[in-house]
């Protein structure tokens, strides 16, 4: 027996073995410690689970589709939450979405595993925004692409960047033009269109994740670069900051329907259909409340405490150190001089029970990187300022040092 | 843009071309028509659903656990149902298994996708069971696999058959050894013993997938092959068939640490976790209430529906066509003389508004095969009756004819 045990190594795919397991979900442990001040979670504010009206939902929605609600269902996901989507989108975007463009998830995170699946062979391009989403990372990996980086400016990508990454040869472009995890960065109105401008003569599928779009708390609200307006625009959205991410409900956008059928065939192959009792639950929700009244709280406690944290960055944090200002979404972004290296700078923070997620997992390429995520949704002002306080104290004395 | 919508399935991967999509849900259409009696489906009954006792238990939990029941969570899944897993088995089998053994998927499809990621890369062998589920055959298939298909017995798999599989490479197993999907059939005690004996000093993962072993409505309960006896043993099981599909609740239990951990990284990748709301309702049902009651219910009502199927055909059918008398489960299998196509039988029986599933998908290899898989949990004995009546009558004439 014992021989047998040590040889699953040899049994393990090229696949698996070129995934990295997340480093936030490994450092959540270290950041759950009551002690400490955690910046490095990506959890919504529990004010945005409506909890009360999703019970009441789940009693209508029992009383209503019986045993419909409890048996295996259809893998598009079912019709009246995907024309919910289609509907909202088309009032906030003048768009034309009908439901026969909607495909509901297990989670946006689903969309990534199945886009990769769907599109990228072993040795396919596919760019990304550097930094990058670090579950993108994770979930394209898998497929082992070759992954062409593109800075991110205040306006969108660098276009002489994205040209070259183009010729390179790409299947797909990944972007999170609105407050951008892990940047908090947004693209404007020009960045957009230079972006389209630059991908509307190659053969390539357009992704945008856009979890937080409707957590905008400064500023108005950007049409996509793709969505309807390129040939393969794919457009990914989910619940989970806005009503409940412990349901796992996301969903995708696109016109290519020979493309959707594909994910859809992913899709089906990857658990055959979205908890259906969940879809239920949220579109009887989203029927019987208004959506945008219970954002507004959402985006006011946001606003708040993103404020709190860059207020308490420019009052504490050494001027050699920049960070960004969102407007919207549920990070920010900082960069330490050159030298520095954020990697190192962790154990020290957590000594003083502050933690954060260095800059390298969001990053294929492993390097000394001088960046870090710092999350603002899950701590009140106070503890934020002082936090952010502490934190300014480490940086110093590193900087000294 | 013309020229750009055709363009897509040049960035197309080849895991996707090479991914069938299931035969099942494209005729559940047709199957649909309430005119047809439908034998096509793999339903399960819903007198399977608890649903006001589940209603109870969602109460209780947003009650209890607040937030946590709303927020992200952990890719293992939670404890108190990891462990209430590990209990029920080690009560059934005198297993050793603790929490720290299961991982919590989103339903039993999900493990075979993450199965296929975590070992197999393209042209790597596996074996499956001749015939076998076919979205088993539609998950492995993504990863470009071989399949080495090994014949059923009565008793289990065919010995020298599996020897020869073995003996070309293979990397995983694959097997339903209870009440299999589409056979119905059941590996005996002795049968076990034999495969265990075969595969015991090879290095390869051994997965026994087991959604129908708490429906037995005949005989007794039988050890796993691999299980906790072979080192890379893993068992797959759901709360599919005993308490509602819907919500999208599986798991594997698996003494083997190291595939665990892939395969966590796997899902983590694939969806961070599994709907938490559900497994929390899932939980507190099952911690308030006598599954094995509920059960009685289901598996009384199974035997009675396959005892109606099996004794219309002992009526009805022609000498010349074989039929499975299965032991607990969903399905029952059907074996016409060589030469009739079961695919060309499916239009036929369709016009006389009866469906069934042919033999076709269930096999990674194209053929002319002359087999059909009935679902018998999903109408009444009558209709049974009469269904497997009219079905003789087709099968009739197509003999003569």
């Amino acid at each position: 027996m014992q021989t047998h045990t040590t040889d699953i190594d040899i049994l393990l795919s090229d696949g698996i073995k070129a995934t990295p397991p997340s480093f936030v979900r490994s450092i959540l442990k270290a950041a759950s410690d009551p002690n400490v001040t955690s910046f490095a979670g990506g959890l919504p504010n529990p004010i945005s689970f409506p909890q009360e009206d999703l019970m009441e939902s789940m009693r209508r929605v029992v009383e209503k589709q019986g045993a419909n609600a409890f048996q295996y269902s259809v893998t598009a996901g079912i019709p009246e939450l995907r024309r919910w989507i289609a509907d909202r989108y088309n009032h906030r975007f003048g768009t034309d979405y009908t439901e026969e463009d909607v495909l509901i998830t297990t989670g946006s995170q689903q969309i990534l595993d199945l886009l990769g699946k769907t599109l990228l062979d072993k040795g396919d391009g596919v760019i990304v925004e550097k930094p990058t989403y670090l579950a993108a990372i994770q979930a394209f990996a898998m497929q082992q692409p070759v992954f062409h980086q593109v800075e991110l400016t205040d306006e969108g990508l660098n276009i002489d960047k994205l040209n070259e990454a183009l010729d390179k040869g790409a299947k797909m472009i990944y972007m999170i033009p609105n407050f951008q995890n892990p940047t908090g960065l947004t693209y404007s109105a020009r960045g957009r269109e230079l972006v389209r401008e630059a991908l509307k003569d190659r053969n390539i599928v357009v992704v945008e994740d856009d979890p937080y779009g409707e957590l905008r708390f400064e500023g108005d609200s950007l049409p996509y670069i793709g969505g309807t307006a390129l040939p393969h625009g794919v457009i990914m959205g989910s619940f989970s900051k806005t009503v409940t991410p412990g349901m796992r409900v996301g969903y995708l956008l696109t016109k290519d329907h020979e493309l959707l059928r594909n994910l859809s065939i992913a899709k089906e192959a990857a658990d055959l259909h979205t908890n259906v009792f969940a879809q239920y639950v949220i579109v009887d929700y989203l029927e019987h409340h208004d959506l945008d009244e219970h954002l507004v709280k959402i985006r006011d406690l946001y606003r708040t405490q993103a404020k709190a944290m860059t207020d308490a960055m420019e009052e504490f944090f050494p001027e050699s150190v920049q960070f960004t200002k969102p407007e919207g979404g549920m990070f920010l972004w900082v960069t330490l001089p050159e030298g520095i290296r954020s990697m190192d700078l962790f154990p020290k923070a957590l000594e003083q029970n502050i933690a954060f997620v260095p800059g390298d997992p969001f990053y294929p390429e492993p390097g000394a990187y001088s960046t870090m995520r710092l999350n603002f949704t899950n701590a009140d002002e106070e503890t934020i300022r002082d936090g952010i306080k502490r934190l300014a104290d480490v940086l110093a004395s590193e900087l000294k040092g």
